[in-house]
């Protein structure tokens, strides 16, 4: 295989808080000269060839597409992607609706991301709504949530949709036999939450989906399915508390007034959270529904939380993500 | 003061999972015969009578009114009120619309408790939603959140009644001089949410509060705020969540593959989190906007719970907690 048939992934080296010094290393860390995959940074060629000069890149596969503009966190998405024609994410966009690359990678805005995926991609055929699926660590292993943020107002039908992208992601990217879906609720019993939720409830038990039925809060981090769904508001919400546990416990490390053995204990107990349970690990949140591969990082993504959030670009690739999920949509 | 002439608070004897044998060593716990309130206790009389009976209860004002039904949890709560004439909860009720007790406690169904007081009890003046309050631990100390589960669907007016409401509780039981009030959302931007959150953000800039703006949910456990209002959907949600870092910690002391440091560790923070930031130091979620003082303690509340439900009623009689919640609504 020539060094140029291999299939690309775009990364944003501009995104996030820490951009190239963050998002180039993070890119190479996980790549050989037998990765079957290159990387493609998209940015400042200055500061990103500064970065690589740092790097031992021999025999991998990178290039480079500088870029003269950068959509910033607090933009509106709609019209940072149609004005900042030369931005890292809609160069990356554009390459990857023509074939270029093969998913894009950005720590940068969300909201940038999810439009200019929706824009410059669009929706896979029956897609009504793309969502965001996150990866929440349970003690059981890896749940999938969605929608994480991306429709605050939902339908029963969205939902349904969601519950589907979720079980082939499952199915194809967690390689789970028969996942098990539940709806996130305030109670266990099908007439219990709003009016979305009993509608929900109601279109996924009458699915061909394994719907176990809904889900409280208290239970998400035992692991009691493999798909949760949910609207972006309540999803957003629910992964920010979890989220906050980290800086729970490291706020009570400081506290004052604690015993000597409990303000010791906090300390391993973090760094457990950090190793098994941080959003590090999981590298990023996917946008599904989409057509193509659209992996948002954290925008306060380490270097580890970018080499990971590769690692899922490819996970996608391998699996033709994007095929399956359109497949789910059309039976 | 005679024995007779004492405030008197009242208990669901029958409540919560344990019922009397829980209910009353924890309604008897914080009291003496100097306590400026007496008990009485709604339920079966033998049964009751039973667990007084293993207690010193010398000197102690208390009194038991037979009932000969009970709500069970699952039980419809309107049908329920409607229908159970000699339950606890609808006999205190009474007694409490009446003037013979001046607080109803109960570790029973919360949505029997809701009807109940609505049913019974009715609105104060210009209060249009009751909502339920309940202190969530932070590291900075006490944050109210409400509404923790009321009113699913929600109104931007009745969110700001809700703040209202908090700032009254904060000012006169958490003794907090000017309390800040945040809104709970995804975003800190006052466009942030659904259009609920978006017209909520406007009301309570606009109103005489001292609102600090939209607060996220990675931080509520670091105390940003004295009172945070949301709809009851999202409010029981994020009280499970928080509800559920104790038993995720719980579970992951068990779970294989940690380290002896990290297994050893998670013991005493749990036990941290018991002492300072469990429900049961909290003991009660407040119904407030009701005309009454209607107190619903943990359905699996402990004696300790139910102890603090007591006290938190008395902090409620104390400072005629109805009176100053309906004066905020006349202004």
């Amino acid at each position: 295989m020539s060094e140029n048939s291999k299939l690309m992934i775009a990364l944003d080296a501009m995104g996030g808080d820490h951009g190239p010094s963050v998002v180039v290393p993070g890119a190479i860390a996980g790549m050989t000269a037998e990765s079957p995959y290159g990387i493609t940074l998209y940015g400042d060629e200055k500061a990103v060839g500064d970065e690589l000069a740092k790097l031992d890149t021999h025999g991998l596969t990178i290039s480079v597409v500088h870029c003269t503009q950068d959509i910033e966190m607090g933009e509106s998405p709609a019209s940072a992607i149609r004005n900042k024609k030369d931005s890292p994410i809609v160069r990356a966009m554009l390459d990857h609706k023509q074939g270029l690359v093969q998913a894009v990678v950005s720590a940068g805005s969300t909201g940038a991301m999810v439009a200019g995926s929706l824009i410059i991609l669009g929706r896979l055929p029956g897609v009504e709504r793309p969502a965001i699926g996150t990866l929440i660590p349970t003690i059981k292993g890896d749940l999938l949530l969605l929608d994480a943020g991306a429709n605050i107002q939902c339908t029963a039908e969205y939902l349904l949709s969601f519950a589907r992208m979720g079980d082939v992601f499952a199915r194809e990217i967690l390689k789970v036999d028969n996942p098990t879906i539940g709806q996130l609720n305030i109670g266990e019993e099908p007439k219990k939450g709003t009016d979305l939720n009993v509608e929900t409830y109601q279109l996924l038990q009458g699915s061909e989906l394994n719907f176990i039925g809904n889900i409280e809060g208290n239970q998400i981090m035992l692991g009691p399915c493999d798909v949760i769904v949910t609207d972006g508001f309540t999803g957003n919400n629910t992964l920010k508390l979890v989220e906050g546990i980290a800086h729970f416990l490291y706020a009570l490390a400081k506290k004052p007034g604690l015993g000597d053995e409990e303000r010791a204990a906090i300390k391993p107990v973090l760094g457990l959270l950090m190793r098994e349970f941080s959003y590090e690990v999981y590298g990023g949140a996917m946008l599904l529904g989409v057509a193509g591969n659209s992996i948002i990082a954290h925008g306060r993504s380490s270097s580890l939380a970018i080499t990971n959030a590769v690692k899922m670009a490819w996970r996608e690739i391998e699996s033709d993500l994007p095929t399956k999920l359109a497949a789910a949509h059309s039976e």
